[in-house]
């Protein structure tokens, strides 16, 4: 490797030692008799320090010329020094330039003049190199992490399942189309069947990261035409199964993050709190909820985006369950309430205002997924292979799934969905 | 949960002790005064004994009338048996079905009448049932396990780059077409550009699992239109880093897999010896050694699928390494050498005959981007903005990926690459 240490790994303790490191030049500052140049790579900053008259004529050189982004290898030898930031420079003996700036770059990677979100995204390969946008990438790393780790940890074994589908999960809205040698195939809106064949298929308890679409015609904060979603579906399990699953795998990402990526959430200004549990409440409570804190709202009808962000002080809790949801309003597949049909086993998780998570117990009867097929209006003989398959002993199953995006926007506190994403895709943005 | 344990779990040790299994009835043997029922789950099988006369006469009737892939839910006492499979069985005290059986099961799931290749994966939700196929799917999921376990003991970080892109990586032949809002997108074929990006973007080491399509017109047990990819990228790195990485993460997942997936792997019938380190072998002393082994083959060329099955045999290796390309036979972003520009720094891995992963030192020179891709026949105008992208300080970087099906199918010994991935998607095959 063209490195032995990464910038924040050069420490005072270090004094005397040699280095190399590598990265790209942040800022430069010529003091004269010193030039100052600050190293930057994916850990942190480094300043290596040329004193002009002691250093090779030819180094003196490279370091006077460098201009900000340029990539450079530099060896040297670490000096502790109580002027230097960190307490640390490196004197350096050999400096190298192994990519060269051509352009301007597009914008100040320091943050000293902020870009705008579109310039950001344009150039997005110039976007990750600034402090703040590195840190939110290692902590969305890290989320994808803790959650396998929380599946695994449950007994859950990891899935792949199709993006091409010969037929849409929620009945033919919203979908892209592909041509298929052909033949008309959709781009996936869910794993959701499939990971429901996997399970009557016995493998029992599944779990995967996945990439979804909707053809959604959104123009809003909170939405992407292309999202990553995290996906668990347990057999033999019902609704409370499935919960109890979520909340330990929510629970357990937050506690992760906010140990593991410490340095990154401060960088962000963020913080977490993990949560011992997650209070539940139902649908109707929600409602009343928000009717008695003068937001009126009518039974049946999904929450809108600035109802869900009145919930949280409605409900006075951070995060919690919303359970036991209208049958009409969710999808033909979620488990109607014996007790009252017209209450279905589905339930969604809320954060901080947004809804970040959302799953149901399974229809597993193929009689009633035939009947709640026509309740929702739509054909059964459009999904017929579907619902033969639960025609050969097919246990009752439950599940969720975890929006990547979402839940990384609410951990960050940002703004706007696009951030979350390293490449976003939005009704006009399909580039880089 | 529905259970308290896996039928693997249930142990002559536990004399005495009340379980719960829950999953499928593999099979039924009534020997009058007595019924057995073999239970399957996901770890294996147990036998629940029920003794008619001893026995509540509600669960001799439901145990008498159950046919094979009922699910059922059984709670009973442990017994120490010498005379039982596995030396346990369960005395009932309750049993329910939970998942009924409507239909005839297209075929056999014990595997004694083999089914087709084709009628298995029709029925793929029948086929997982099977010993066999349950034991694949647990490696293919440990498979992936270990790679990203090897990446992040190597210092890379996850990224999710996009499906829907703009531009063909390779160039605009046998891509997927959709109609995005209007305009024109493509499936990626691989998510190489993006990875250059989050490298020159600072993100210095990072890795992914992710589909790729490839609309190719295929008809070989090698090819599949969609499959999963491992793919690795690193920053401030040349070929020798790129290729030290593969090895090891490539030693890393037969190390892991052949331990932790000992009894999966007996179950298929296969085995894997773990090398210490791999052979590398150039391009041209691998056509030297075919044409030595009279299989006369011409220099410049990809090798034909049987050239390649004969190439461990030539070089005596199971796994090995193929360097330093011609430079016209890959793709436009491999660096050319230095001393020879008619070969470039790309590498295969070669694993039990075929081709498992391939990578190259890529180029960040932007002149030099432009310079091959002319060289390859390809409009420098339509990777505009590529190219762009390493005029702002862009360092030397290598990768590869690992086609994860492709490693399966070698690790299990399977014939067809259709059997190693969940739901394949051929030429002719888009369902389920």
């Amino acid at each position: 490797m063209m490195r032995t240490h990464y910038a924040a790994d050069v420490k005072p303790s270090m004094d005397g030692k040699t280095v190399t490191v590598a990265g790209w030049t942040h800022e430069t500052r010529d003091l004269g008799g010193l030039e100052f140049v600050i190293l930057r790579d994916r850990s942190g900053l480094v300043q290596i320090t040329v004193k002009k008259k002691e250093a090779d004529a030819k180094l003196v050189e490279i370091a006077k010329k460098l201009v900000k982004e340029t990539a450079i290898v530099c060896t040297g030898v670490v000096k502790s020094s109580k002027m230097a930031p960190g307490g640390v420079e490196i004197i350096p003996s050999e400096m190298s330039v192994v990519g060269e700036v051509f352009k301007t770059v597009p914008f100040e990677v320091t943050g000293k003049v902020p870009a705008d979100l579109d310039v950001r995204l344009d150039n997005r390969f110039i976007d990750l190199r600034r402090i703040e946008t590195n840190a939110l990438f290692r902590i969305r790393s890290e989320t994808m992490r803790a959650f396998r780790a929380s599946c695994e940890a449950q007994g859950c074994q990891e899935i792949t399942t199709p993006v091409l589908v010969s037929s849409s999960t929620e009945g033919g809205a919203d979908v892209f189309r592909v041509d298929y040698f052909g033949k008309e195939a959709f781009l996936a809106q869910s794993p959701q069947l499939y990971k429901q064949l996997a399970v009557i298929g016995g493998m029992d308890r599944v779990f995967m990261v996945s990439p979804v679409f909707r053809a959604e015609k959104h123009n809003t904060t909170q939405h992407l035409n292309e999202v990553t979603q995290m996906d668990v579906e347990l057999g033999f399990a019902d609704e409370e199964d499935a919960l109890a699953a979520l909340e330990k795998t929510f629970i357990d990402i937050l506690a992760d993050v906010s140990k593991t990526r410490a340095a990154e959430l401060k960088t962000l200004g963020a913080s977490i709190t993990v949560p011992k549990s997650l209070k539940r409440f139902t649908y109707a409570q929600a409602v009343d909820a928000l009717n008695d804190a003068g937001f009126p709202m009518e039974w049946g009808s999904d929450f809108s985006k600035e109802a869900e962000a009145r919930i949280p002080d409605a409900l006075g809790a951070e995060a919690f369950f919303i359970t036991r949801w209208p049958t009409k309003a969710r999808a033909f597949y979620s488990m109607p309430s014996e007790a009252d049909p017209e209450i279905c086993l589905a339930y969604d998780l809320v954060y901080r205002g947004v809804e970040v998570a959302s799953g149901a117990q399974r229809i597993h009867e193929p009689e009633l997924l035939v009947k709640q097929l026509k309740y929702h209006g739509l054909r059964p003989s459009n999904f017929e292979r579907y619902v033969d398959a639960f025609r050969y002993g097919a246990p009752p199953h439950a599940g969720w799934s975890i929006g990547c995006e979402r839940l990384l926007m609410q951990l960050c506190n940002l703004k706007n969905i696009r951030e979350a994403a390293l490449f976003p895709r939005d009704r006009v943005r399909l580039t880089p």
